[in-house]
């Protein structure tokens, strides 16, 4: 559909391969069947990482659904009264409830990255009340997983803890719009079932 | 930060109010204070619906994830293999489940006219598996209901029950994603405690 | 069984025609074969509304269980220290919970009548928390609510919390007994698969 | 209010005494207080058992929902195509599940002597699945306990399972009509925190 | 494998009888087939109670598990700060609320003996939360019974509670090694569904 | 209490030193002081893992429980019907879904050693359902799952599952064994709030 051009040789080089497994329950695209902006999206991210992260792979099947989950993304890590290590956090703490290996895996990552921290992701992945955090991160994430488990019983009183906590009401807005994303990104890589790239187990760990 | 500035007057006359109650835990903004590209939506939305619906009020707190939010959302009705009535469906029961007043009612309202059903939605709202569907839209909302609530138990054999259903793999995927996106909206709106305008408690019912 | 002889084209006239799908998983009597006690009641019933609700047409299904049915909800209507509204409001936010179809939307309508309230049922059915609803309110929900969901956990606290928000004893043993009588109620309905009059659906929405 | 007179030596003779602690949560009004008909039915009861089962004091309460909820429990009891045997079977199982204590004892007791089994008591409070009954009654009890923990799953098919173990359309409805009010009643017993005398514990167990 | 050689005779006179319905699921071993050490155990067990508890017969299926598990058993309740009577309550509170048919029925009987109280035990099968305990017991249940259903939510207050309640570090480890342990036991019973002798029933209860 | 006298320098130089903070609710022992046969279980185990497996230095909190656990433990590895790596697949599962984070990490560790699969653990922690395993493992897991979230409904099926999917008699035992144990574990582990060695987090990984 789209067609990267210009410089086909450099092209090749260093087109990304998408791994046929970062999904097990649709088909994954050949990167150069893709529309351009899908393919560069995904080169950059090639670029920064080191390899293609398998969410990429797996969200290429349907290039729309592509562009709005990693515009959705980009804005709530990019417009943020949040810090990013918060966002991972509040990411791993609720991909641990509802059980997403991919989240977990991928996410448990940037944790251990982003809080410079090796053993976050597995805390957080179990069980965030034993987790080693500070008492605004742990109100911060008593909410995100009430938000996530039981949606019913948020109240006001919540959104007063975390302003008790220091959280503005902006920060308080991201702390929902994050938790409310992974609730759907969890439940898109559990449907798909897609699996997270080898580097993620290992990444930020040593 | 935006101004609509050409022909003040005509733009005066015809521009939207948000409504102060729109969301009754974060404050709504005024509409003339929005980006051109939010007061650009909202105007249209308002002139389609004869009044603004409160998550354009709600989710205009925040501009980058209304931006996100509803490009999320377009893409789901516009690029689709679903008809617009499933996903209406899809809306409901998974809003029923999660109990998100705004979301049942808005939805409701979207049901009724796109399936031209006045029942449907509370049908739908209380127990879809008694609502007046065929049995394909049955099997489509055991899916729906499923991801939703107990997500670690989707299985391939799900699939395979939309296949036999006669649902195409795009639509298969639809469907997952209407349901995950509708499982964020129901967390936004119930976390922000957003109303739904009067307008949708009647629409559609006669 | 029972014939309502006298003048019998005046009754034929009058006679309620039992909705042949007033439930669905079992048949629906004709009323003129009905016991004159029912035969009566019902008439009654459909003076008043209208139309013949049908649970009326579903009980009379067994005329034993019909006058238990009705007698145990007269008693709860008739001698109490509530008013008809709380009970009303009782019945939505338990039915709610219990996702009861039938009693969502006959009930629903009963509240918007009794609370002249035209958004408090749709409220009430989804999520008490979020509805506009006073204290005393409030607490007399939670307390049915848990009583529905969790009955283990009621305590004495409960009890203690009601006579704080100004309900005497009496008013709380009304509130645990329309409480466990909807209980039952949903369960028959749903069980049975009853369905809501067309009426009930927009009745107290103008 | 009513009052007992003829013959007022006799009756003081033979006058049953309420117990002050059948139940902890409201006061037990004096027998010689209550209306004829109450103290004419707790007499009957105190006959036919040798003590005053709690839940008649309890419920004199409130005299208008003594006659409506032993009403609807005889209409359940005495209008049936169920065995006592089965009735009780299914008052312990739900009972079991909803872990109501006095329901558990006092039907306990009755299970014991209407099934003429010393141990099956026991058993269905702890897990109808692994209690010594038949294969119909196993089904019996398979739907009781779904109407009572899960209401929106039942379907036409667990009716059909219950026709397939030769129950007759009239003895469905009744598997369920017993299964909704013990499922009001454990909620009234837990409410008023009833307790059952201790002749239940014993009853039947030799 | 195991041979008690000396008097015969004697030894066939006394030699328990191992129930083969001590559970459904395995099959009993019988007694002279067992290894020394467990035929001893038993035999002191019989000796004991008058008969031979099921468990025994049951573990015995595997004798190094039978071994591993009376031991771990035995440490719970000589090496203890708790009370055997404190030990047997959370046995049952926890047993009640795993619904192990077993363990309800012969710790019943433990519960009535040690506690001295016949109705205790069918109490805690049913509510700990109603049971005529003081307030030190009730906080030992409230901590038993949350680690046993919702682990996750124990924290450092929890064993705070315990603390203010009187309990030392030592017994508040206690409470959860027996809650631990009946998690344990609870799941072996269910699984090899192991019954209670028809003596438990009625033990204790005069 | 025990005293390892001969040779005091070779002891010291050899004596592993017990993390303070093996667990956070209770105090870890001083090697010196813990009893001959514990320093010898502890001192053989921290030969073979290079480091003290912290579950070591809490157990030790009570001696009398220390030997219990670990002689259930080595009951369970040493005399079964089933591999290791089976085992520890088990313990991972169960562990994954009663969210303990000390078991999810240490036996996650075990788990991809004796699989020699280093996805495995965190797959496993995730959902069992779709980990990379054979058909036989699954319904191993399936099993071992349902006995740890809903003990009640195990029946008479799923061992005959277990028999089709080829376990023998005593594996099958041996899976409710170790689910059971691993209940009990995880338990206890994070009752006391048990932390893994950071060389959990990475053994196996690479």
């Amino acid at each position: 559909m789209s067609e990267p051009e210009s410089d086909p040789d450099a092209s090749l080089e260093s087109q990304p391969d998408l791994a046929d497994d970062a999904m097990h329950r649709f088909p994954v695209p050949e990167f150069e069947n893709l529309p351009d902006d899908l393919q560069e999206r995904i080169a950059d991210e090639t670029d920064r990482a080191g390899f293609t992260p398998n969410v990429f792979s797996a969200m290429a099947y349907k290039p729309s659904h592509f562009r709005a989950f990693f515009a959705y993304h980009d804005a709530l890590v990019e417009d943020t009264a949040l810090e990013r290590e918060e966002i991972e956090m509040i990411v791993v703490a609720v991909s641990g409830v509802n059980h997403c290996y991919y989240c977990n895996v991928a996410h448990g990552a940037l944790v251990r990255i982003y809080a410079d921290d090796p053993q976050l992701a597995d805390q957080l992945v179990a069980n965030y009340r034993t987790a080693d955090i500070n008492d605004a991160h742990r109100t911060m994430l008593d909410v995100a997983v009430k938000l996530t488990e039981r949606p019913t019983e948020v109240e006001e009183s919540d959104l007063a803890a975390l302003r008790d906590a220091g959280f503005s009401e902006e920060a308080i807005w991201d702390v929902a719009a994050v938790t409310a994303f992974y609730n759907l990104s969890n439940r898109l890589a559990m449907f798909a079932d897609m699996r997270p790239n080898d580097e993620f187990h290992t990444l930020g760990r040593e």
